[in-house]
């Protein structure tokens, strides 16, 4: 069945190069989309207040604030910039009433290879950060991303591990599930639905394409790829979750070289048909 | 501990477009290194018979054939295509005397997102072959590979899904552990583990290098990357393991644009150093 077209959001990543967040608030709430995941940088130089409130005149939810994380430091100065750094984003994010802050756990610190070790450091870092996002009543949304980002970008790579460190952190925590990081875990279907409903705090979509040619900036419109989104979508709504459809898309030779608003119209178009 | 230098192997794949088989064969054996693992399109290119006597005479072990699997297929003629060149892949690994076959397992077949579906296909084709490779006396190493390449050309990504193929098929099928596919993976101590000395037919060694600019050609020289190869192999050798430890690395930057002999001498010196 073809998802009810109220539900699409897109993060603002997918025309990045192409409009500020102002932009892109007017240019989704101009083709009805009222889902809007926002990046700190954007928010930044446009100002939390103003943002706010464009976002509000628009009747914009925002699915998430991208993003905190990035735990794992070489040093304890390391270490306290990003504890310090997270609790901005926490303020900011309540600030913009997010859905949640969206979690990218972070690599290996500079000249380790202990990836258990960047790993335990993440679980230190979640507890630390936890009690400020509890006072601030923004939930943590832990995005696992693909194995092939553990070096360099996110030790959380299982939608397992995700569930892991929810266990341990309990409530205010929970799980941005995305189709191109985790499509090819044989563990998702499980892992969704132990996850459930209330631990999905967001469900982002986009495809992966065959050949991919580069490994951050190369992700595929939804239907240009081999993702069986429908079916992954199937697993989510399954738990009862009920949220947005959030559409990102890093693809800098082509979605980003193209006019913002074909874009958006080719995301509400293929949102409806192969989603 | 550094490793026996007797232990060392090198994968022709390794200086791929610099030597023939015959110069590969020579050119390890020159450095002293007895381990090889064979290309089947390079075997051709000397002829198995030629291959045999050469690699007996040089003294060489052949740590493995790659390549076998590729099983998924679109229909019925290309799932026969797919098991009659598993069956010759076996005999040629049983004509140069190979420790295993090394099985690629096949991703996705044109146009299908059942990424289920192709798993279970690998499965099935698998079942067909191995009385094949059993009558000839060759194990099959089912090599989990990253999932970055689960869509086009691996679709078992972790060293628990070859466990659980390897439980299901019985004596005969075992694995090959490659640090740069599995390195990531969280669960990779415990596989290694319940995988056992039965089951690990080859161990491969390079580095996943940050960053990595190419998903297929950009592996790394063992300690130019992240990987904690001596931690991977405590693992591995704790099972009891005391196999070879096979250079596998696809650089066409680098490593394949330098004189084959320096490569050699480089592998030499990084396994007595870093692994």
């Amino acid at each position: 069945m073809a998802p009810d077209p109220s539900r699409l959001a897109i993060n603002q990543a997918t025309v990045r190069p192409q409009w500020t967040l102002a932009q892109a608030i007017e240019g989704f709430a101009r083709q009805n989309v009222r889902g809007i995941a926002v990046w700190r940088d954007k928010l930044a130089e446009c100002g939390v207040e103003e943002a706010a409130t464009m976002l509000r005149d628009h009747g914009m939810t925002v699915t998430g604030l991208c993003r905190g994380g990035m735990f794992p430091a070489a040093d304890a100065a390391g270490l306290q910039a990003a504890l310090d750094n997270n609790k901005r984003a926490i303020e900011e994010a309540h600030a913009i009433d997010a859905r949640c802050l969206v979690l990218v756990a972070g690599g290996l610190p500079e000249g380790s290879k202990d990836i258990s070790g960047a790993r335990r450091m993440v679980a230190d870092g979640l507890a630390e950060i936890l009690p400020f996002a509890r006072s601030a009543g923004v939930p943590l949304a832990i995005e696992p991303l693909h194995p092939m980002y553990a070096a360099d970008r996110c030790c959380v790579n299982t939608i397992g591990q995700a569930n892991d460190l929810c266990d341990a952190l309990g409530a205010g925590v929970g799980i941005a599930v995305d189709v191109y990081h985790l499509w090819w875990d044989p563990a998702l279907e499980a892992g969704i639905r132990r996850a459930g409903k209330e631990r999905i705090l967001a469900f982002h979509i986009c495809d992966w394409l065959v050949p991919t040619t580069d490994l951050l900036l190369d992700r595929g419109m939804m239907g240009d790829g081999i993702i069986d989104i429908p079916r992954i979508r199937g697993w989510v709504e399954a738990t009862g979750y009920d949220g947005f459809h959030e559409v990102e898309i890093f693809s800098k030779d082509n979605w980003w070289q193209r006019d913002a608003d074909e874009v958006v119209t080719v995301c509400r178009e293929r949102h409806g048909t192969v989603c």
